[in-house]
């Protein structure tokens, strides 16, 4: 019967585990391997662990330019009344300690429970700072943490709002993620508590099918315009001017977005590839073309009628003439909540994340032509939103901490 | 750059990534992966998915003795006022059927989103079916669905109670198990509604290092006592007595546990491990040997004190003398919600899901002397309680469905 020989498999192939392992990590994506093989060894000396690890040091955080994992917990924090700079740099320094531990397959300081970060998985975690925090250590707020502009179609909730730091924690491996979560929370709860934490998920091993691109709840691939190379995050993502503290740094925002599936999917695929301007198989521009190709907003057919709707998801988002620098990294997570009893058949949408140089030159022009007019809109709705500033990474100085530019 | 070559690799490799995750499971898992290719060759002609597909097929549902995948959507369903036998025959009809084609990875009629079920994943749907269907269908309740008894220390909430049915969702891609339970969900709203959704995760590709056995979020290895082949199936799980409908199928309690971290992780390892009566790293019992050795409750140290306290969780989850039928299946997944924002540290725990003949002689019996006295009580609470039904397979008859031989 195969379902003992499964079960019987599960005990004899307990001890194959670790060497197999190694080998569907190389299998199953080798140039991603070979790229975590190298970063490990110059920083790693576990060499298990290696494979699945993604460097902690560097000029940049890590889980910005990383490939997508298939675990988010993204975890809003509150300082407690009266906190002080100092007790802005004590939780830094921690946390920066215990990131780099956890990331590397280490058990932080405090920890009893060696088990249960002993496989990363690919775990990064990724530090945020609001701007309430500039308040707190006395120093003026950066322009591109001013408030994001309220929107017409937004519909915000308080519960999703902005918090004074976010810690976005992602990886291949559930257990890991959830671990993770629970040191990095219970080794703040001197300076801040938890004002949300938004679950996501992707394609798990960060691919779906012939497309690297994740799929949405809308079976939609997200992200296929992103950045890709270093030109390109040169261009759009790590900031190199302002004051020295942020060179290297990146700001993210979050919105929270729900996805009505009920009525998307009362739509034929015609309808839902004609709203988003892309083809819902493979990605590709309705223009022609693959998925990476770009778009052609003057493409007409045979009847000399427009092939991409001009208030289609892609002609809106699309950067107009003479402002190329409107595009941005996007690292959405899908999200799933238990439908509400009896009344809802789902409670599903997207973790929206995205990264740039700065919010209003880049995320919030884009938004301001989406929310005036995009055929999505009638399928999705925002409900949450917040900015942070992303510190550059902490090098290779095993002392040093987020933000410390600006800190000390 | 090394963030810029992983990013790289995601566009390059895109092409690659179906042959790729080929090796991938092969390389992770090959004994398992044999198995499941020899179920897959004697129904599936798709030979792409075959690696990734768990036979639907057979005497057995699917999910039960299958290895535990890294995700678990359960939902259970109550039906409309008025239902009738012809709907609950219709439903389970149409549910047989959708949950085939999607854990086959094709395309389930009515859906137009053939992209969100291409990948498998090993996803397995299970259905179960509670006692007030045999009121509907006017039939007399078996005596193995007669209510668990409340337990002293039971806090159920009334949001985890006891619903008419359940789906036991299961796989290792988190969006495909999103879609086939948004799928199933929607296909079946006409007869009715949810009534809620546990979601679970384990160890990602079902291991988690050395040992099979996946963790809880107390850092246990969780189910070393399952039942391994067929002799242990055959006696602990598959009903093979009483009327001829009930042949093969089994029973499914669920208990939904929380699990206080915040006062566990004050204890030291030693304490941990003498409330279990484990070791936490490797699942041995105290009392020496490996994690599938049988524990020995009467072993004592040098003091001739016992190794193993007789209050610690596996001493008396421990069949006593006489009673070797106090034996089950445990298929549990670790749950995770979002701590209540500025109170909670954490709000997690474990949906406790088995498998047996009948809970009356195997939970029942071991959950009341775990109410007695259990050290782990003093971290966990039972806050929801359900049995179900849970019919044999439909063999290898493409128009069987699930519970035919009761309705028929």
């Amino acid at each position: 019967m195969s379902e003992v020989s499964r079960r019987g498999f599960l005990v004899a192939g307990g001890t194959v585990a670790a060497s197999a392992a190694l080998i569907a990590r190389g299998g199953q994506a080798p140039a991603q391997a070979a790229a975590m093989r190298r970063d490990a060894e110059e920083f790693d000396e576990h060499s298990y662990l290696a494979e699945y690890t993604v460097s902690f040091d560097g000029a940049h955080q890590a889980g910005i330019s990383t490939p997508h994992q298939a675990h988010l917990n993204l975890v809003g924090f509150d300082f407690h009344a009266g906190a002080s700079r100092e007790d802005v740099q004590r939780l830094l320094k921690l946390w920066t300690s215990d990131a780099r531990a956890l990331c590397q397959g280490e058990t932080p300081p405090g920890s009893l429970e060696p088990e249960m970060s002993a496989s990363p998985a690919n775990l990064t975690i990724t530090c945020g700072i609001g701007p309430r925090v500039f308040e707190i250590i006395g120093e003026k707020r950066p322009g591109f943490l001013d408030p994001i502009p309220a929107f017409e179609l937004d519909e915000l909730e308080e519960n999703w709002g902005q918090t004074d730091l976010v810690l976005q924690i992602c990886g291949d491996d559930p257990t890991t993620v959830s671990h993770a979560t629970r040191h990095m929370v219970r080794s703040s709860k001197t300076y801040v508590s938890t004002g949300w934490m938004q679950q996501g998920f992707l394609n798990a091993h960060g691919t779906s099918g012939e497309s690297p691109t994740p799929r949405n709840l809308f079976g939609q691939l997200d992200g296929s315009v992103n950045p890709r190379g270093v030109e390109d995050f040169a261009e759009q993502v790590w900031i190199d001017d302002g004051p020295d503290w942020a060179r290297d740094s990146t700001v993210m925002v979050v919105r929270r977005i729900r996805m009505n599936l009920d009525t998307w999917e009362e739509l034929d695929r015609a309808s839902r590839e004609n709203a988003v301007g892309r083809r819902l198989d493979d990605g590709a521009p309705l223009s022609g073309g693959g998925e990476f190709d770009d778009i052609d907003l003057h493409a007409t057919d045979d009847y000399g009628l427009p092939v991409i709707d001009r208030n289609s998801h892609a002609a809106r988002a699309h950067p107009p003439a003479g402002h190329p620098e409107q595009r941005l990294l996007r690292r959405s997570y899908n999200y799933d909540l238990p439908p509400v009893p009896g009344d809802q058949l789902s409670n599903s949408g997207l973790v929206f994340i995205c990264f740039q140089k700065d919010p209003h030159e880049q995320f919030v022009p884009i938004q301001k032509r989406l929310d005036e007019r995009d055929l999505l809109n009638e399928w999705i709705t925002h409900i949450g939103s917040a900015a942070y500033w992303i510190p550059p990474g902490v090098g290779r100085d095993r002392d040093a901490y987020w933000a410390q530019s600006l800190l000390e």
